[in-house]
């Protein structure tokens, strides 16, 4: 089975392939998918849209981890994330893969087994779980493998599938 | 030139086609995308954007006229709607339409020619500029017609394409 684990942003998203083999797990690729800060957001949507239906082809992933939504942001913010997120959402159906959702708690309970880790203790579980050569950098990327990891370790997630 | 009004929603969204042939202004069509309420989003969001994506296969319009967000909605409900927000810009983009935003305001200003219009003044208002038999329903499709409205009467659009 191979996850998408996505770090959603309007200017930067993180993003990590993850496939268990056997009982291997193998990190695919990840990274970061950057939009150019003076685009327009309908542009900024365009190449996020664009690189992410390439890199969907090229791993075919069945199923995508990303956080839940984060509501004590304020309204504007809220709307920005909302829209990346929506557009992601919307190129991930048209491939049909499946959405699992997690709270940032729930992903960091996975992945460093506290629900208040840092994002640089995240980074630096990322780099242990995955047997890393380095810590994943930026922390967009080691949020996303965080989401996939924590979608990988999911007990209940075999049962929605 | 063909405009594409659209009214974005997680749940309906209304869109109207409209064409500039000669002096005259037509309909195309009008109407509204419905989620089943009890979807998912994601699910929500691949049925308005596969909806969305048969519609621009058939008219092909240059422009997308949409309204501006509107920001004293609180960040929960500014998450869902900047979902199918994001979801419809990234659908329109792929296919290369340019995207012109109105505040809601400013719509109606062209629509009525009041900012602080109601929706039912909107909808009898787009029976009159249209010419339509009847007055469009739901509102959802009234304000996409309405959006439609704003981009075609836009003195600085020409300048911007």
């Amino acid at each position: 089975m191979i996850i998408l684990g996505i770090d959603p942003g309007s200017h930067v998203t993180g993003y990590a392939f993850i496939e268990k083999i056997d009982r291997k797990l193998k990190v695919l690729e990840y990274g970061v998918i950057r939009c150019k800060p003076k685009d327009t957001l309908p542009l900024r949507l365009k190449h996020l849209c664009s690189t992410l239906r390439e890199l969907l082809t090229i791993h075919e992933p069945q199923v995508l981890s990303i956080e839940n939504v984060f509501f004590s942001v304020n309204a504007k913010s809220a709307l920005i994330l909302g829209q990346a997120r929506g557009a992601i959402l919307a190129t991930c159906m048209e491939k049909d893969v499946f959405v699992k959702e997690y709270s940032p708690k729930e992903i960091k309970q996975f992945a460093v087994g506290r629900g208040s880790a840092s994002k640089e203790q995240v980074a630096w579980m990322m780099q242990k779980h995955y047997q890393l050569k380095e810590i994943p950098k930026p922390h967009d990327a080691s949020d996303a493998l965080a989401a996939a990891w924590a979608c990988h370790n999911d007990p209940l997630l075999k049962d929605e599938l």
